[in-house]
């Protein structure tokens, strides 16, 4: 397997070291999340198929899905014409968001520039994080 | 019209006061680019339903298609869960991509780390950058 090491080179990492990454689901075509990788966690994904990301509020990399059980599938890896952002088309088990929702962009700005809430909640965040805390507990 | 200003204040622009901005063509779903908003251009695109991002390289509003005739209507403006990044839905007029394609995303990056073309051009950027540029001279 490839280490990656030269598609890393290609691509351009922000001041910060890292890069914007959409994660659209693949069945549904819906924009589920934006988050950002630096190389580890690219490289990481590149090789797991489960997208991984970098949490820039705990400062360490973050595999989708590994709290909640929500992992997204990587199925392919695109990149845009500047090499400055990736979309993830994945298949996203359970939801994205960690407020309940399939898609973190549940909410739209009306004309009047409020926010309304368009979708419905898919799962009890309570529920999930605290049954999946609970099994990683006892592993 | 309200002036925005209410939901400016709820969204959380980053260190340089931009916000992220992922549009999606809603006919097609295609992911088509992600470019960034500051305040100004964001109430520009709320108000006037055309997508104006501010370029970071030329440090100026930017209308997407003011150049190349390819505007982008919005339909529909979503926040994330976190409110720091905007979905746009758009209908893409032309191409998204100064490349020539309809998105910006025409590249994979393969299992072996290569990237590859996956998308055919659907306009010639020479003619149509140069004829919207000779027709801007002229009015």
């Amino acid at each position: 397997m490839t280490d990656f090491i030269e598609i890393i080179k290609q691509l351009k990492f922000n001041k910060d070291g890292l890069i914007p990454a959409v994660a659209q689901d693949i069945d549904s075509g819906e924009v589920v999340m934006v988050a950002y990788m630096n190389e580890e966690s690219l490289i990481k994904t590149l090789k797991g198929k489960k997208a991984c990301y970098y949490s820039r509020s705990r400062q360490k990399l973050w595999t989708k899905g590994e709290n909640s059980g929500n992992f997204q599938e990587v199925k392919q890896l695109l990149i845009d014409c500047d090499a400055d952002t990736i979309l993830l088309k994945i298949k996203q088990h359970g939801g994205a968001c960690h407020e309940g929702y399939f898609s973190c962009f549940f909410r739209k700005i009306n004309d009047k520039g409020e926010i309304e809430i368009i979708r419905e909640k898919i799962f009890d965040k309570n529920k999930i994080y605290k049954q999946n805390l609970l099994s990683l507990k006892r592993k």
